[in-house]
């Protein structure tokens, strides 16, 4: 095994970082995962991430490159990250530069939702293809998008934002201005609300933690309508931002993951009917709108595998 | 002049096709124009624009490539035309094929409005750039994306639908089936309707003929509220459609040409105003909002550049 290259991936989320090592894209070995919220500034996070890749290096020497997937922005080329929710001290912390530092490895730094698009792309359930759109469905909506063979970054690697494109533009005003942002339909907390809300107005009294998406699934798969009815309207307002996706790129796939994409036929059964009665056959012949491959693994594969190929390695051989 | 490359450039429209001799980014010769509804089968047609382009030819003997725009879906590698609105007997045309057979010269067949964003691309507002949109308002909204310095075609060659993106999943069925398309809000008619409708609820005789783009910017220019209020409605639903672009695709410059456009400030003042409240940073720092360069001459220089890129010359040097 020593002869073919292994990454480390690291999927860096709000409470806690998680890292990987890879061998063709399976995660081989895990470290313990790092309680983020025990720290008010960079340098000493950033220190215990080095510690962790010390040790995983280790018991695994083959080790020849180092990703990191990043809730939020980052400078694709510098590996900037601007900032980070739970870290205050976090501000315009070029985070390649100091693990290679450390490190002495390639380090990539990386979106985490372009970093689960990738994984699908080169491990995933779009291998092989050369246009897709890949979202993740959970908290928020995070996107990534491959076209030609090539991630879209766009000017300031910033592309990819599924979840703030607008499906009505009388909508409420999201996070950043935006009226009748994607997100602010299906997020979790969005699905909850609104199933809560339909309870309600049957007759029916639910607390909100038996209206969440897991919940709901299981409801629905034993009958229970106002649940079904839930799924398909979060199916129309999802495939609306999808096939907009679709008009503009023309991708080969849509690629679905995430907490929510788990309640399956429930989704992809009236998401599918959508898209089909609301494209016209070039966009909708061979569209494939699949399940994601990857869950909560993907941020570890996406990044480490993307590390791999910006360090030169031919990632479709390994 | 003779040892650069001239390109004849043919902008196949609705009711006539236009023909003109392209010397580094200018016509320099148009021949008459073809009258496109006394044909009903495609042969006769083809046959008279290879006697148009004959006619060129011999006036300017220098000409290394034909490019043709035409309205609809093209398959881009084969340049083959499904049908013609206008040409009854047209269906399934190998265009590029049957013109190379008759010209042997290189030819290029794509869609209008991606010819459109490829001449604003290579020889007008969008010149160095290497991510942009541009969209052309007119009866329909159509449009055409560049990524990483490349035209984006897609799985089946039909990117680049603005028009066709949804501003509202519970808006009016359109052409395809799909709900709240932009071009169903923004379209010429649809404009003049607006208009028709908010002189009539203010108590204000209008005849529809005076509610055109054309005449709402004149009468806003001296001041007309409602005129300007139209306006801005229009900026708004434009502005939602333009913002998912950005979000999906991070563009360096929004590129807007065609008729709806000579609006200018009426148009692209509330426009701005509203994609800036509704982006975040990385989106809509050095976010350039342009007016396109070409008129209805886009469509000759962006088929004849094409052509010449396609047939091997370096456009960004001629």
């Amino acid at each position: 095994m020593s002869d073919l290259p292994l990454a480390i991936g690291i999927d860096f989320g709000g409470t806690s970082v998680k890292t990987g090592v890879l061998y063709r894209g399976n995660i081989i070995d895990e470290a313990e995962r790092i309680n983020t919220q025990i720290y008010e500034e960079a340098p000493p996070l950033i220190h215990r991430i080095h510690e962790v890749i010390g040790e995983l290096r280790k018991k695994h020497p083959g080790i020849e490159a180092v990703g990191v997937g990043m809730p939020g922005f980052v400078d694709f080329p510098t590996g900037m990250v601007h900032q980070l929710t739970n870290v205050k001290g976090w501000k315009k912390i070029y985070l390649k530069r100091e693990l290679h530092k450390l490190t002495n490895l390639p380090v990539t730094v990386e979106n985490d939702a372009n970093c689960m698009a990738y994984a699908e792309w080169k491990r995933g359930a779009g291998r092989g293809l050369k246009h897709l759109v890949a979202i993740t469905l959970g908290t928020g909506v995070g996107g990534g998008i491959v076209i030609d063979g090539r991630m879209v970054r766009g000017a300031n690697y910033a592309a990819g934002e599924v979840g703030q494109t607008s499906i009505d533009y009388t909508g409420p005003m999201g996070a950043y201005g935006n009226r009748g942002s994607l997100e602010d339909y299906i997020g979790n907390q969005q699905i909850t609300d609104m199933a809560f809300k339909a309870y309600a107005a049957a007759g029916i009294d639910r607390l909100a933690g038996e209206c969440s998406p897991l919940k709901l699934t299981m409801a629905a798969l034993k009958g229970d309508e106002i649940a079904i009815r839930i799924w398909e309207r979060v199916a129309e307002k999802l495939a609306t931002a999808l096939m907009n996706c679709c008009w503009l790129l023309n991708p080969e796939a849509l690629i679905i993951g995430g907490g929510v994409a788990k309640a399956g036929d429930l989704l992809f059964g009236p998401l599918t009917k959508s898209l089909h009665s609301q494209l016209s056959d070039a966009f909708k012949d061979n569209l494939k709108i699949l399940p994601a491959r990857f869950g909560n693994e993907a941020g570890i594969v996406g990044a480490g595998t993307l590390a791999l190929e910006q360090a030169g390695f031919d990632v479709d051989d390994h």
